[in-house]
């Protein structure tokens, strides 16, 4: 189906139904890739750099050398929201793992750049909050942006069996949600976020940056959670949004804290 | 580059290298997939029913509904064997989650079986036995066969650093290495392999069924290991292969009950 929209594949400019892999990509055989993931808003990418980055970093860990430069990379993003002209979107950035001539070892990585209308949580969606369910589940290479999302694509029927929206993971701490950063705020309104094992969002990197924040990267388990005041998670998709359960734990959906620091994040 | 082989993709056999999925295919964008893969000896695939049978199985547990039947694929199987002409050889059946909407949602699963030479190992790698070093992990939904092999692919600098073949995962109990089941063989000669969180291999399944083998699931721990006095592993790939070494432990290569029951499985 044509969306009508541009995607940037080997090299060129193409209809984005158009964009196709080999079934002999390490993506498709072994769900070798990795990508990253940035908002375009009125036509600008927001916090380019820092997506670059990451995307180059996660790209190294997998040993995928791709041969494009941030310049390269820079250009490509805007020429793609020239052509395609969706001022409020996102613009994924894949690199797979090429063509595999055994199936198991790393070929000439292929860059894809796709872009698609996203739109940002609605005040509804925000005054309701998210529900969540804990999951035990350690991601595999937490601190690459890789492809493997297989567990929370699998678990799907049972997040909506149980009336969540998304799961929180954990192993003996408290981790992230598969798509999003996750913060609590305590009885002493200290903000706290996990500290290790997890993917260190965009999103959750700006919070960290703001002066005079009381937030603190910590070990959290799932005993804070239940002795917290609020908790909410950010992502590039979802900005900043208040956790209104986790589990049979409810909490004030926005809490004062969350409802402040999103007003703060609009504006930055 | 031209193999001169078919591949089935789409209902129809074509060239192999024209074997595409889209990038939108929920395989390239979020790893989500299955796949079998058999082995073909004087044109005749082996263990087919058993591998068929665990390819629906994988399909189902990721809720992929494929449309096809075991006597379609059974059809398209011995066609490509009949197009091809790779008297030994392997098969791949992959499917995977289809174009995705929303980049989360499952598509229309898109089936792709493909054909490539196979060499079993020589009888000089037979003697050298392979080397593994002990890697703590849990594979995700270890019972299905997906096509999630991001570990290990990543792994591969420090397998080869070690002067390693492969890895061996366990967490509390031993489990499996990432392509082969895993087996020891204890002082009083009784052949032991790890009951659960596993991928149950076809050929595993066939040393199973071995009259009067002395052979039991159980718990295995990384103290077993350093008493036992064999171990070997088993894979469509590779059958059955002694391990030489695991991180500092050696062991005969082969021992006594592994060419013994390497003698036995190729008369199977």
């Amino acid at each position: 189906m044509s969306t009508g929209l541009f995607a940037y594949s080997d090299g060129q400019f193409i209809a984005e139904e158009n964009a196709i892999v080999s079934a002999r990509d390490l993506s498709v055989q072994r769900g070798y890739g990795i990508f990253d993931y940035l908002r375009v808003k009125n036509n600008q990418p927001l916090h380019l750099d820092d997506h670059l980055a990451r995307f180059f970093s996660s790209a190294a860990e997998l040993r995928l050398a791709n041969g494009f430069t941030k310049e390269g990379l820079t250009e490509i993003v805007f020429e793609l929201i020239n052509r395609n002209n969706l001022p409020e979107s996102g613009i994924r950035l894949t690199l797979t793992g090429g063509i595999s001539k055994d199936s198991y070892s790393i070929g000439n990585p292929v860059l894809l750049v796709t872009q698609s209308p996203l739109q940002m949580p609605s005040p509804e969606i925000f005054q309701k909050g998210l529900k969540l369910i804990t999951c035990q589940h350690q991601r595999q290479l937490p601190h690459v942006k890789t492809i493997d999302y297989l567990l929370p694509i699998y678990l799907q029927p049972l997040i909506r069996e149980k009336g969540a929206d998304d799961v929180l993971y954990h192993q003996e701490f408290v981790t992230e949600c598969p798509r999003a950063n996750f913060f609590i705020v305590t009885k002493e309104k200290r903000i706290l976020t996990p500290q290790k094992n997890i993917l260190k969002g965009i999103t959750r990197q700006q919070l960290l940056k703001l002066k005079d924040l009381p937030i603190t990267e910590t070990d959290i388990r799932l005993q804070d959670i239940a002795d917290a005041e609020e908790a909410f998670i950010t992502s590039t998709t979802k900005g900043i949004l208040p956790v209104s359960r986790i589990d049979d734990h409810s909490f004030q959906s926005p809490g004062p804290v969350t409802a402040a620091l999103h007003q703060q994040l609009a504006f930055i």
